[in-house]
């Protein structure tokens, strides 16, 4: 039953994003309008939260693909009673404000996660829904249902039309994901114009043959709406897309149905018009009538006694399984199990040569029993990046107690997946590919660094030495282009027990992402190499005899070996080298001035870097009187110990550029 | 009608491409074994060719989309006559030889694309058939077909998941490029095993839904192949996937259908048992019988035939119509028109304020008459990146004749056809959205740069003035990360002038791509700015008066106005500093060193650069007595004037910062 209150909440919600678009004199309109009327039944008939605790693990996850439309959102956060003032919608856009122009996750409480790239959201709350899945069937037990909640979306055709949706579509109806349900705001509009002027796929025929239901309503009739959403509830064994049509710009004369509602603020004499045509008082601003307000704030109540039945719920569960309790309590705190670093393995140089990815394989094997919460797995390359958890089920179609994914040859929905699962929280998940294909998810990567999403990224084959596959594959510019996304923590180690080192660091490190980049080709394990070494990012591996150093060699990964190398050659000719392994530029940045000035003394000016990689960047640490040993150009395909030779990644040039630096 | 000579033939394609890979001991036997006979219909039956000259320009387009089939390809090549020796197949995946591991274009003759990233080559086909169409539209007349060709590809499951497929599918299905086909090897075999682990889509559903005819075949039913091409080549209104149900490794007694057959050699003795299982001398090596070599040289022979007709019609072609046989001519070579130049607009401070993306879209609708083969468009930002000519039309569904692309929000599809149409040859297209989003395509730029198809980026948005969008839609790591990617050439012009001197480079330089960086904000017209500086990637924009330089700003971009306003402070205050600007690193670095150290001459050491970007890789002009104003961390949802001032780019701290340096 719709009321004529209900119209009115709507009216409030689209009201609120017209004034908070144009008082910040930017933003976009149109999609709160044209979505208000699907996003009020969503949001007071069907989403389960409490806003007055948006952390609640077993909240409904609502994801705002079409993040551009982020004052709807922002609208039903604050009319549900979320901790959003209304000056903060009055502050859309400003500086230090709660609700910035796209939704930014840990900016403000109830978004769950950052979007406005578009197909992000899409593809994260696929993993949302896969992390729910995942819970379920390793908390759950008979009589309590711990985990049981939805992940809901709105997206747009902007979603739908990236590249992302479709690998993540067609992974969710793989999967079986039946409890993700996402309204598709079907508006007909984009930025260019009318969709027909490039988009004519059937949208509805596409998703079924991703295994979804696909259902389809009048986005503006709220009874049909729910009884879709209702309909999408019931089916539990597809993911459900609700096809709304609806009227971008909704309301407003002059806008309604154009790309001019979409982008950009009607105008003060269009809102006024727009108001009129909604029956609101053309003058208000910001307007929340009482009955309105009193109306959406039952959201409080409701969602105090919802979670309230739950926490009853989970203190039986408690009584009944101590054990899985604790592990919930310390897995939803995002803890360290006591001791977990003891299943770390140790190396010697015994146990090689050995690849950094194998290395990183038994380290992942080992670890794996004492962190439950690592999940992941690789776009299709597991029996090359070693990531794969044998002791563990993949995650299927209703057996979703597995820890290993297989994404397909999805890289970029791997990505967005990733930081769903890791957003959801309870998980800690991990992707796998090859470094060159980092590019294929970087849009996601860089998603994962500004919401500071734990995903750890496990990239092999880290060069050129890939070898015979040739420059398709093998990454020169990777290392530096990571290097450059704030917030990213790139590790390069140089051997199997700078790799322990580093994964000691990734299991600790949850306040973002972090890489870590392995090589493909066999490395000696080093008798120097320091696993604690690697979260100072960088440390002397081994210092000139005796003397200070003339020269330093810098290097990370398979060079490290190399430059050690080349330093014996050195001191068998009087020259004192000293070696510094940089796995870490971000970790080395983030030591104090003193410790940065003792491994890389500023009087020691003579230095030479080596990176099987492009030389962006290493200046800072090479000076004016350095030198670089790097790649200004792609890769070719042959056996990789030619290219080394080809290239100068060997001892003895090195040693020679040393001595033709010093001279 | 298939014979046993056609069988023989098939074979030979397989035990070539299994030798070629047992010799490297590296490399993908399975797909050429498994698709040799599709294959072998499309190359023998279908395929209009001349391996006599790869270069002739009304040739079909083949497309290795799965490129790792690499071996399929050169066999394919030698055998029908190309100039690809036995021994070039002998030396596959060898320093120095034309048979790289994945097909590189470029490196082999009759290889139109670099292929390998998978999905890359099925959007690098969309972009060879649109080209096909556009130059149709343009040259063809009534009685002479100068351009009517058919672009053919193999693609393969791991293509069909990435989310580049999806965008360039749903794209030439709503353009209806009805001369595409494309087989599709379905063999259910990925790297992690059965495709049913993570793909169970209806892929010919899926494809229906884009408005592609959809064929589905026994790929080793060659008649049945042969049918289908003809079934496809008879639909000229909708593109065409042929699904050929294959077997992955076809003949190895204990390899095919498994992941086993697909990415590594199939070893001595199963190379053997293949052979005697395919009724082949087990012993023979690189074995191609007399009869099966004659038979496919007849291409060589058809090839001339075709050809010859061809040239035949366009001599008669250029007597009716001399001056578009003219045009023809040029942009086939690639030449530019005389005196194009000419029609480049120029600037003067009294035509700002101006955001450069406004001044390129001027001086793109000044340029686009005479330079007909500039097309291009935008992923669904054309109203903001201005790169929209709008004294042409637009290409649509059976309207090819327009010059802008509609790509729709498709990023990556757009850099995958953009690399089409520009090795297609006859048309220099350019592509353009946000910079933020150069990260969906990012795998795309690389690929034009390694195989250097000569595409234009065009990236609005270049920093976080972009303001209220927010840190989602501020670069501040692209400018870094596209400078990481070999053979790019990326240039942040300062104002309208030197904008002016990026887009006569970018029209000049065709041998590689190029990106334009522009910015959303207003930007005075700087009356030191030199257009003809741009070439040289860095010039002294603006030097001391009277004495030589304390002190040196370099900047680029919109932070040159900021830079020469801080240079104006410090003379006030008898500080003596240049101005460098420096809109392009690549160009800069190209000039002999003589003119890099006039510009930045090494004896002034104290050196600021300012870019609104990551800081990364700046370190190699400012040296040990530099510093740098930067961003080490992600943009935030303000007015840009606010940003501005929060994060210092504005004259007065500028020009502090520059004192405290010189203290």
């Amino acid at each position: 039953m719709q009321t004529d209150l209900d119209q009115l909440c709507v009216n409030t919600i689209r009201t609120l994003a017209i004034d908070g678009v144009q008082k910040a004199n930017s933003g976009h309109p149109g999609m709160p309008l044209g979505m208000a009327d699907a996003a009020y039944v969503l949001w007071t008939q069907v989403l389960k939260h409490n806003p007055a605790d948006p952390t609640w693990p077993d909240r409904d996850r609502f994801v705002l693909s079409a993040g551009h439309g982020s004052m709807l959102l922002y609208s039903l956060l604050h009319l549900t009673g979320y901790d959003l003032p209304m000056e903060q919608l009055q502050q859309f856009r400003q500086w230090g404000s709660q609700t910035p122009g796209h939704p930014e996750h840990g900016d403000t409480p109830g978004v769950e996660t950052t979007t406005g790239p578009l197909g992000q959201g899409f593809a994260n709350g696929v993993g949302m829904a896969l992390a729910e899945q995942m819970l379920a069937a390793e908390f759950n037990q008979p009589g309590f249902e711990l985990v049981d909640h939805t992940t809901y979306g709105i997206v747009s055709d902007g979603d739908l039309m990236e590249g992302i949706s479709h690998e993540a579509a067609s992974l969710a109806g793989h999967l079986g994901l039946g409890k993700l349900i996402y309204l598709y705001d079907d508006n007909h509009i984009t930025i260019e114009g009318n969709t027909a002027l490039t988009f004519s796929e059937d949208v509805h025929q596409r998703f079924e043959a991703y295994g979804w239901q696909v259902l389809a309503v009048d986005g503006h009739d709220r009874a049909s709406v729910s009884r879709a959403i209702r309909e999408a509830r019931d089916e539990t064994g597809r993911p459900s897309l609700i096809i709304c049509r609806t009227h971008i710009g909704y309301g407003s004369p002059n806008k309604q149905d154009t790309a001019k509602a979409h982008g950009e603020p009607l105008g003060p004499e269009e809102v006024r018009l727009t108001k009129e045509a909604l029956g609101w008082p053309p003058e208000a601003q910001f307007l929340v009538p009482d009955e309105v307000s009193a109306h959406f704030r039952t959201a409080l109540d409701r969602g105090a006694d919802t979670q309230g039945k739950w926490t009853a719920l989970f203190e039986h569960y408690e009584e009944a399984y101590p054990d899985l309790a604790a592990e919930w309590r310390r897995r939803m705190a995002g803890a360290l199990p006591e001791g977990w670093e003891s299943a770390l393995p140790q190396f010697t140089p015994e146990d090689g040569p050995l690849a950094t990815r194998v290395a990183g394989g038994k380290i992942m094997a080992a670890i794996a029993p004492a962190l439950p919460e690592l999940v992941g797995g690789s776009a299709d390359l597991h029996p090359s990046t070693k990531t794969y958890l044998d002791a563990y089920p993949a995650v299927e179609k209703g057996m979703y107690q597995g820890r290993n994914f297989h994404f397909g040859i999805r890289e970029h929905a791997m990505g967005g997946i990733l930081n769903g699962v890791a957003l959801h929280g309870g998980l800690r998940p991990y992707g796998s590919t090859f470094l060159v294909f980092s590019d294929y998810m970087r849009p996601s990567i860089r998603l994962a660094a500004l919401t500071r999403a734990p995903v750890i990224y496990v990239f092999t084959h880290d060069s050129i030495f890939v070898g015979e596959d040739g420059p398709t594959h093998q990454p020169v510019e990777h290392l530096a282009s990571l290097r450059a996304i704030p917030g990213l923590i790139v590790i390069r180690p140089a051997d199997a027990r700078e790799t322990v080192g580093a994964w000691r660091f990734l299991v600790e490190h949850r306040e973002g992402p972090a890489a870590l980049l392995l090589s493909r080709q066999k490395l000696p394990i080093l008798e120097e190499a320091d696993a604690n070494g690697v979260a100072r990012g960088g440390y002397v591996i081994a210092d000139a005899e005796a003397q200070g150093p003339q020269v330093i060699l810098i290097a990370s990964g398979s060079e490290v070996a190399l430059a050690l190398e080349a330093q014996r050659l050195l001191a068998e000719e009087g020259i004192a080298a000293r070696v510094v392994s940089m796995p870490s530029w971000e970790l080395f940045e983030a030591q104090p001035q003193a410790y940065r000035d003792q491994v890389l003394p500023p009087e020691v000016v003579v230095r030479l870097a080596v990176e099987a990689g492009v030389p962006l960047g290493w200046d800072r640490y090479t000076g004016a009187h350095g030198e670089i040993v790097a790649l200004n150009h792609f890769g070719a395909s042959a056996p990789y110990k030619v290219l080394a030779e080809k290239w100068g990644f060997a001892a003895e040039p090195i040693a020679e550029r040393v001595k033709t630096l010093l001279a």
